[in-house]
């Protein structure tokens, strides 16, 4: 499971001040802690409520990047925003994210090329975020198939089919675990998949239990990579004995901290 | 999901001298703190030494029942002590559990139709356990042959794929959570599977992370019932959070007390 720690993002306040104020240490700190707890990549947002998106996320990739070589995923609605930021990024990104729309996805396609960077899209058209799991697949296919057209590398592609909360659209959580098996037969090699893990439990209680449980149902799908927060020790532990059980690493009686050091962070 | 609380079993010391005692008191409490906690139904084992399996088993079984209406599920090897046991016991018992050998299964389906009984049918045949997912098939697929041949109501059959411990059959695993999907298709209405989920972790480290890791994928892969141990709280929780989840049971955000209450245990 390819792990990007999602905890670098100017909704949380303490982060929006951080980044207002420039406090380099803060961000550096909550980065290798995030890689220390066993990220393989950190999503970068510099918040809904940012003056200066621009600035902002070019600092804060500036800044990590000056302490650690982790790779960033760069995480912003607009196009500019990113591109900016891609500009002063290390290659091996991640964008995070485009719709599935034909000619937005073209656009982020031709920019994923530019950059060497990976790329994330959402089930998502003018029409929203599907209710269902045949829409998500029929958006998912045809994004592959424009993928496939341009010759982008379909294992830089992954497809989030958009998790929504339990509390909104309970009816649809099993539908999206069919979808992560079912969107792996559309190419060869199969492109993967992903998914911004909090979003099922925005707005609920028992957040952290209800994060893990779906997160061990969406790796036996076969989930390849999640956006969560790498410092929820509960869910890694799950996250991470899952990864035993479905024999992507050895069991050992230490096979936390064997994880954990194969990833080079203890 | 329908749960199987292990506790009443004489391989726990504690068990087996209450047993050897006649500690009514002790087997009272050890079924009633489960039940509350969420089993519904008690599985009654005398354990591995045990001197006279008769007369312990028919004892637990009537201790039980004086005190409580919970379904019990008659656990052990030899038919002679299951059938005295069963002749105390109240109808709508589970027989854990015969192996898939035709003879043997044919002459279990009989006693459960006797007490109007469930039955649990390993995948196991006189070559052992198997080690793959097509011998487990196979088996399953046999077993629910004869059980269809002999009209006996597959509703009240239970197939378990036989859980190894993965500090031994690591690579069974997925393999496990695969056929619970793929016995479903075997008859209509499907038969039931099950899982004796504490066998997975048999002599390992953090042994209830990795037994609840397991159950929400084994969950999302649809088993109908578990032997679990029902008092290990952050296991019951990732099964009440993946019943919400899967849509079984509605989410609001006290689930976990409303989950129990709709048992009536709480």
């Amino acid at each position: 499971m390819f792990i990007i720690g999602e905890l670098i993002n100017g909704m949380y306040k303490k982060v929006a001040r951080a980044i207002e104020a420039r406090d380099s240490a803060f961000i550096v700190d909550l980065a290798s802690r995030q890689v220390q707890a066993g990220a393989d990549a950190l999503d970068i947002n510099c918040g809904p409520l940012c003056a200066d998106p621009r600035g902002d996320m070019r600092w804060l990739v500036e800044t990590i990047q000056k302490e650690s070589d982790v790779a960033l995923s760069i995480d912003h609605t607009k196009k500019d925003v990113i591109e900016d930021a891609l500009s002063v990024c290390r290659s091996g990104a991640i964008i995070n994210s485009t719709t599935a729309d034909p000619a937005r996805l073209a656009s982020y396609l031709e920019l994923a090329s530019k950059h060497s960077a990976s790329l994330i899209i959402l089930t998502v058209d003018k029409r929203g975020v599907p209710q269902d799991k045949e829409r998500r697949l029929e958006l998912a296919a045809q994004a592959v198939g424009i993928c496939a057209e341009t010759d982008f590398p379909l294992d830089r592609i992954y497809i989030d089919p958009v998790l929504m909360p339990i509390n909104v659209a309970q009816n649809q959580l099993f539908g999206i675990l069919d979808v992560v098996k079912d969107f792996k037969l559309f190419a060869q090699p199969p492109v993967k998949t992903i998914l911004g893990l909090s979003n099922i439990s925005q707005g609920a209680k028992n957040r952290s239990l209800i994060n893990r449980s779906f997160l061990a149902m969406a790796q036996s799908a076969g989930l390849d990579a999640a956006i969560l927060d790498p410092l929820d020790k509960e869910l890694m532990d799950v996250l991470i004995s899952g990864e035993v059980i479905l024999n992507r690493a050895i069991y050992c009686d230490s096979f936390i901290e064997a994880y954990l050091k194969s990833k080079g962070k203890c």
